[in-house]
């Protein structure tokens, strides 16, 4: 474990045992410093995980405070699915959320949508503009298969961020991440191989594996830490497993960021067992802490990660720009993406090429990450506030969904369905296993600016679950 | 046989024995009526078909005249492929085609790409640029998995033109006609299943064939009728084939549109051994006689045919849009694109939709197909005076790919290799078999309008297909 983990759980065990209370001023970063004989930085990265947990809060020029954290829900155990290779279902409840068209009268809370309201993506729609009018027309020809090579040095520059060293040749563009996911899956595995998942996992992916044939493994997941090495240890002994799919930075649907050390061992565990890692970072760039968090993919020598991820979450989904990094697996993934979709749409890479080349991405990202962060606190407190006692939430380090964890018996599916009809969609929780489980769980969307309407929706959600509820307990 | 054919066969039979000779006028429309009993527009139809072969040609108000057929290259025999499945070969020179971006000093005679420049797709520009600046910024969000319904309301109107009657909730709309192709494929197969393809067959198919694991079974295919019904007979007979997959109007390689009653006789066929079939349609706007020929797909009343189309060649293929309708297959071919690429782009389909509706469809494709005519006339006419002897050529009935055929023993990769460094490419034949057969043959696109660069460009392919040949032949 390293030290700031360490010290973060020092102090929220003394926060817990009420050594520290509710209200009262935590001793300062230096002072813990030279207590604990570690960096004045280490002792930040401690508070800012007891932050993100929402066991301590800052106030300006004062120090950290405890937070009086009896009244934020407490987080989801570690997930304890099925250990064994399954045949993915749900497929009807996925196809439910994703048929549906976005509508003036429903409150989607459902969709991974993100904002598209933001000033700061105007440039973005202006050079899409300009590039029909230009005269050469480059939007109407076939591109190569490769992609844009001016969009691949873009993304090139933009993984040194997460300490990734790839050159345009090392990388394909694709129809949204979705492609990425599917062409990297179908570039390592075969129909009938074992696929081991975080879980909760994105039901994106988890579809690709039923379409083509592949069984998921549902390996434990903390909250907090992500995968559970030691179970996934465990599973690679037991069974022949092809690949790790994993989303270890702002996770989907839980939020976490899978700490550095954790990422590392990941693929040390990789290594020894000669399997691939399919690493989603659709969201990575969203990460509330500054600088973004590595992937597992910058620590990777042999090229066994493919790293997929998209501008959907970080600009807007319906450009469909994704992309891969396949490491050792270009040339099969470059087959997977001929037949999948042949080339990509131009205009939109090149729009979004210019987007980043003219420095208008660094900026729109630090934007929307601090609204995200701050559409996150008020998410959490709707929840407090509106949601039955015993409801259990994430704590999202990025991003911009929250997973909620009602009591064991209490059906989402039912939840969902008597939403609709009160002009509220959510994603229901079984959709994020590979076998049905987590139905007493949902996820919320918190992207949008908070408004009444919204509000009055999430109010909605929290009051028919505990309407549901006590119809459940009370007799026939 | 239709009664058309029949006479066609007759007058055709005549020319050959010298009964009618080059110059000379033949039968009056009226007269031949009388003569044989049948209507004028049969009569019609049979001339416009000699004069597709290139046999006869109209002159204004005189009626038809033998043409100098004896200069015209001959056609390319039936095919004879191998007659059992195999796994699918080629990708390495697929890959070579699809990964040249277009480049200013190579004239491009390989790819699929149309005349983008008409002056008629200007309004379709005009709104791609409209609908980025529109406030609500549709293009920015996620579409439905269908795709948009008001594209998909004009494309069930479009398929009219082909016979088809269909609503807009039987269709998809896909990232274009390569994931159609994929996602019907995969929803109606599994991997080692085996697939009946004409031959030669579009290699983008045929990759996805072997991408997906399946084995691709050739059946002979004249250049004229289209696949043979008799060797597919055979074949089902033989083997558990799970789908017939073809492109019987306009075909790409050859240009053949296949007789109506054959088309039917081919879904007799696939009822009879209960199999699906996938129709390519992709070039069937394109057809050079109005109105455009039906598809199998028109006569489909059990949903076992998926359509799969585009508007790569009729529009742009940049866009990246085109659409299956997948009967029976639906719901399966739902999942499929789901996990292929999540929803497709929206302001693409946005564009299209209006440029449908706003009816500049039918004028641009009208222009399109009497400018891709004139192109068919000059390039026949390039490859009869610049071509080795013996050469034999396709009579494309629509589209613009031509279809060359060198003696036996020519090796069309050495001929590609030389034009490269001499800035032409073109299709190698071996990529439109699933097993490498057609080495001997090439295909070149004239959709540009001529110019004295690409005169230049295929008077280069002759004359070095000829120094080659010298070269073979000449003792080392």
């Amino acid at each position: 474990m390293t030290l700031y983990l360490n010290l973060a759980e020092l102090l929220g065990a003394r926060i817990e045992q009420g050594l520290y209370r509710p209200g009262q001023r935590l001793p300062s970063v230096r002072s813990l410093s030279l207590e604990h004989g570690v960096s004045l930085s280490t002792v930040q990265q401690a508070y800012r995980m007891l932050e993100d947990n929402g066991l301590v809060a800052p106030r300006p020029k004062s120090g950290y405070f405890v937070t009086d954290h009896r009244s934020l829900p407490a987080l989801p155990a570690i997930s304890r699915p099925a250990q064994r290779p399954v045949d993915i279902s749900q497929w009807e409840q996925v196809l439910e959320l994703v048929r549906s068209t976005p509508q003036a009268d429903v409150i989607q809370l459902g969709r991974g949508m993100p904002d598209v309201n933001s000033p700061t993506l105007k440039p973005l729609l202006r050079s899409l503009a300009q590039i029909s009018r230009r005269q050469d027309m480059p939007g109407l020809y076939y591109d190569n298969i490769h992609g844009n090579l001016a969009l691949r040095e873009q993304i090139a520059r933009l993984m040194l961020d997460s300490g990734c060293r790839v050159s345009p040749a090392d990388l394909v563009v694709t129809t949204g991440c979705h492609e990425a996911l599917s062409t990297s899956i179908r570039a390592v595995c075969e129909t009938g191989d074992i696929v081991a998942v975080d879980s909760p996992s994105f039901h994106g992916a988890m579809q690709t594996l039923k379409g083509l044939g592949m069984k998921a493994l549902e390996i434990p997941t903390d909250p907090i830490t992500g995968i559970s090495l030691e179970a996934l240890e465990l599973a690679l002994e037991q069974w022949p497993i092809k690949l790790i799919q994993i989303t270890p930075s702002c996770n989907n649907p839980m939020g976490y960021i899978m700490p550095e050390a954790r990422k590392k061992a990941l693929l040390t565990l990789a290594q020894r067992y000669d399997v691939a890692i399919l690493e989603d970072d659709v969201y990575g760039d969203l990460a509330y802490t500054y600088p973004r968090p590595r992937t597992v993919k910058s620590f990777d020598e042999d090229g066994r990660v493919l790293l997929c991820s998209s501008f959907s979450k970080t600009l807007a989904p319906g450009l469909r720009i994704g992309w891969v990094a396949p490491g050792r697996y270009l040339e099969r993934v470059l087959h997977m993406k001929y037949i999948s979709t042949g080339s990509t749409s131009a205009q939109p890479q090149l729009a979004i090429a210019d987007f980043i080349e003219a420095g208008h991405y660094h900026p729109h990202v630090r934007r929307m990450r601090s609204q995200y962060q701050r559409g996150r606190e008020q998410m959490i407190d709707w929840v407090t506030r509106y949601f039955p006692p015993g409801t259990r939430a994430s704590r999202p380090q990025g991003g911009f969904m929250l997973w909620v964890e009602l009591p064991e018996s209490f059906d989402t599916l039912r939840l969902n369905r008597a939403l609709l009809e009160q002009g509220v969609q959510i994603a229901v929780g079984s959709i994020f296993s590979a076998s049905g489980k987590y139905r007493h769980c949902l996820r919320m969307n918190y992207a949008a600016r908070p408004t009444p309407q919204i509000e009055a929706a999430v109010r909605k959600v929290g009051e028919t679950a505990l309407r549901l509820l006590v119809e459940e307990h009370s007799p026939a």
